[in-house]
């Protein structure tokens, strides 16, 4: 079994962003010498996802807008006017431990041939929902 | 180590659709000869979902209903009045890489004894969201 | 390749709970001796999720009421009025086949050196969401 480990250093200057993560998971793969096998990308951090979908900026923006309606960034501590009690630790991110599940925390994607095994379309992107200081992405490869 | 790749066409005939992929999956696990792995199945298409629940068209009928109030088909543009800025590509799909996400893009299952380990109720099932042309799903098994 | 299985029972005496399985996860992995490689931690069940998130009690309570906002538990047959066709069966459950699909059903977690490679705050769970009966959870380990 051959395997590589790499942890990415995402550097996000604001609070939510979405990043290409697809040319260095390609990158990877080439250099693991993995001809079949799978690799995993996940977020480190609970207030960010992986996810593949379109690399589009239009869909982008309706991510954005649609997870902002289905769990909104609210600083307040209270349930009952839009608040988290999450937010009781000092944090103000609660919302963005919601919008990570929805998104989902990791791929898997397939490695055939050395290359990665996509549709057409598909496209791997890291999803910051707290950004504006230092985290990572992991990508762990086996195969042979 | 062994491995099978298996790409699955699916040419599902309306826009929307859950179809079993239970025995595909379950006959390229024999024919792998794979004992003991994992299994990855994916949608290789960014409008479609491979997920595991039941099999049962009550829920299947539920999960239509639900979907369309997290994520409404609207082939608008105009985010303001319910369409989304994703359909300015010239597609009217947006709805569908949204219910994509809730349901998820692959599912990882464990190999034990030459078969699928599974709970007595886990069911592999693809879910088309924008259906009435081929796509695909990836079925990598790697193991010994 | 070395590889380990384990099924995990869960016994939750009330319908939902979050259960943390990391302890388990991690001395499973200790067990199998495999240094690099992955583990898949999945809910046999189609009405629980394994997710990772934070351990912390606020946030748990949260996702109770968001979850609770996005597939209401409702014993109704009538979609209707707030009901579900899946319950037609004799189930009251049909909202737990919801919920679940937004937390999801697995998570992978890379191997590295002998430890799940984790980032700080990343916390194994289990999510009960139709509790008062026996459950599984398995636990699959490959690698080297």
């Amino acid at each position: 079994m051959k395997s590589l480990t790499k942890e990415l250093w995402m550097d996000i200057p604001q609070r939510r962003m979405i990043v290409s993560l697809h040319e260095q998971v390609e990158d990877l793969v080439r250099e693991s010498g993995v001809q079949d096998g799978m690799v995993l990308v996940n977020a480190m951090h609970i207030t960010a996802s992986v996810f593949i979908n379109d690399n589009e900026s239009g869909l982008h923006a309706d991510y954005e807008r649609w997870l902002e309606g289905l769990a909104p960034f609210d600083p307040g501590t209270d349930p009952g006017s839009g608040g988290y009690l999450h937010n009781r630790t000092g944090e103000d991110n609660a919302d963005a431990h919601h919008k990570r599940q929805v998104m989902g925390r990791e791929v898997v994607v397939a490695i055939t041939d050395g290359k990665l095994h996509l549709g057409p379309w598909e496209h791997i992107f890291y999803y910051e929902f707290d950004g504006r200081r230092r985290k990572r992405v992991l990508v762990k490869i086996i195969g042979e």
